[in-house]
């Protein structure tokens, strides 16, 4: 499991009667069950228990059971979509809590966390992903929407990854990312991301486009030096169409954080700041640990 | 702990906008707390965390409290009551899920799972069971709805067991089965079992009477070779007048399931087909297992 | 964790339809996670697993996460307030289960529970509490409702507490006990304890006064022989007006208890009585234990 606390500061919290400050306070306990069959098939499960500032009780995470071995993987239940799951979205996430999450490509404006991905307290919404891994080439299939006996609409991806040495690229496309019910509402999505490693620089791109919507590039790089980390991202989004994303204004606009990690030797420091597409402020500062 | 995945098909689901299958997925936690007093006197308690397709959060059961020895032995809590902890209504389960459960012979028509029955996201109802084993013999005694300072219609029940070599007889006898709050709505039921064992084969009788809605019997049977278990079983139901049970047309009606396992040595594979009352279909297969 | 089951009494369930007995029986489990920085900063959380006669399943409590070493720490989330930390509230308690919790100066009348309290299936609103530890002096200050990003009313609170061989007096106050959200709606509490040990014996006093309410003078003893502890308290209410803490009639109560406890060696029997300022007794008898 891990921990974290800290203080979060958010401009946008304006309002009368509200306060631009929060605790930050977060437990999660992972609980896995895992074994093998005596031809060596691999298989699991996770359970997750997380409770964070705010709430009125602690929650359990629906579960996710899985099987496989090295090169074939299914996982059935609250897992991330093909997409989540192979492209590297996440590199550069800044501050103690990821702030805005500015640096995903997949929020585009008004258009945050679309795609399947594990939920700490929820359902994914029952997901089935394939993974096939050979050398430094995988592929994911995944669908969802799987586990209520009703046709409704699904997400369905598809995204593959490359690893050559210190270098990583992914690609993928997820029909309907919004589970529209009606062919019509479908939105689709894809995304790619291109990363590496250079001494102590670490350099990430990704790239979302989601339909009718809009698009969105992210330029992020990290630089280790003794136990600190300082991580910074851009992010730029241009709308389909004047307002498509809730942006309007100019159509676009640029996103941009930059965050550290300091580390205490079990636990780690860790701040940050970012800016979003609504030009509100968000920063942090805490410690972090697993156990 | 233990999971299990697969496919389910339901013949009943043919609504528009519904999908006559779904992924099944499931995953159990026990978490035991166990102990005892320097006079050897056994304690403990259980709390189980659940997470199923469709969820919308995994669940934690309520618990159940125990203390006792080896002749004697009180629970108190979330757990069966004392004709499902003492009668053999699940040698006949079939397939990944249990599908119908129509084997089970307390389900009698559209009433279905009365009997107080540990609950894996909820509470069976604040049951107070007594248990009492010597020898061969098992006598259980159980009321319900303790819990609450209510003097509500509880379930009374009494069932006792009888072992001798591969064979056990059982039968039981609960009062306000449906734990109605009125005297005149108390519907009252016995059950009795009867199975063993013969060379490589299992089998098992059940039958189960309700006050005023019908009478249920199940015969059941398991062939084991090598690494699989094939298990069938036959149900028949009779109502007590016409329509009592929610069947109608004849007035009675036969269930009949099959099924199979087959052991990967860690995991079982699993499936099967039963039909029901209503003359709906179901079948599944899918891996299940422990950890 | 721990568990406990038995039998309680209240009279005061005396309206049609309900039983002045019900079966008690709680399981409770901790998951805590710890670890210690290089430096030999400790840190952890704690997230609680609860289940109660009566509820439909089971509960997660909010989790608290804490850092600090010997001298200073930090506690963020479902925790203790500063009063609850450092002043002998429970040396009075009697019986299995606490019964109306009457021994405990802070309960006032109708004002029951008012203070910052790790709750085992809820929030206990969000707490940030520092303690200071050094010698036998200690000092805790802690604020509430820090997770929400509103600037609502907070319960802040400071209390020290001194140990010297036997025996520990403790001291606090609270602004805004009740977290009322207006400046004319706050009523302040302060409160002090002072215990210890003589022999076989053990005295504590505790006294709190409810600002506009009342206030209330608790006296308790136990005397420990063999493996047998008897607990008895005498507790005195006075309202600061009439009828101010719902008691009116005379404007002053007594309530009293007397329990024991009795090991078993691994479990312990317990069981008490007691008598609250609305006239009306509980009685409890039962077992506990841990494990």
């Amino acid at each position: 499991g891990s921990g974290r606390f800290g203080i979060v500061y958010d401009s946008s919290r304006d309002a009368a009667g509200q306060s631009k400050t929060k605790i930050e306070r977060r437990m999660t306990v992972n609980i896995d069950g895992t074994g093998a069959t005596d031809t060596g098939l691999e298989f699991g499960g996770r359970i997750r228990l997380r409770s964070d500032e705010g709430d009125t009780s602690g929650a359990v995470g629906s579960a996710n059971i899985w099987m496989g071995n090295d090169m074939f993987r299914i996982t059935v239940g609250n897992t991330d979509g093909a997409l989540v799951n192979r492209i590297a979205y996440f590199d550069g996430t800044v501050g103690l809590t990821g702030l805005h999450d500015a640096d995903n490509s997949f929020n585009i404006g008004t258009f945050q966390s679309l795609l399947n991905t594990y939920s700490s307290r929820g359902n994914a919404g029952d997901v089935v992903r394939l993974d096939y891994n050979v050398g430094g080439f995988g592929l994911s299939v995944s669908t969802d929407s799987t586990g209520d006996h009703l046709s409704n609409g699904s997400e369905d991806a598809i995204a593959a990854s490359y690893n050559f040495g210190d270098w990583t690229v992914a690609a993928g496309y997820a029909k309907n990312a919004n589970n529209a019910t009606t062919a019509a509402g479908e939105l689709d999505m894809w995304s790619l991301s291109a990363g590496g490693q250079i001494a102590d620089f670490a350099v990430n791109v990704n790239y979302s486009d989601l339909e009718n919507v809009g698009s969105k590039a992210v330029l992020s790089g990290s630089y280790a030096f003794d136990a600190t980390t300082v991580t910074a991202f851009v992010a730029h989004t241009d709308e389909d169409s004047f307002g498509s994303a809730g942006i309007g204004a100019t159509g676009d606009e640029t996103e941009y954080g930059i965050g550290f990690t300091h580390s205490l030797g079990g636990a780690v420091l860790a701040g940050g700041i970012s800016r979003d597409y609504t030009e509100e402020t968000m920063a942090d500062l805490g410690v972090r640990f697993a156990f």
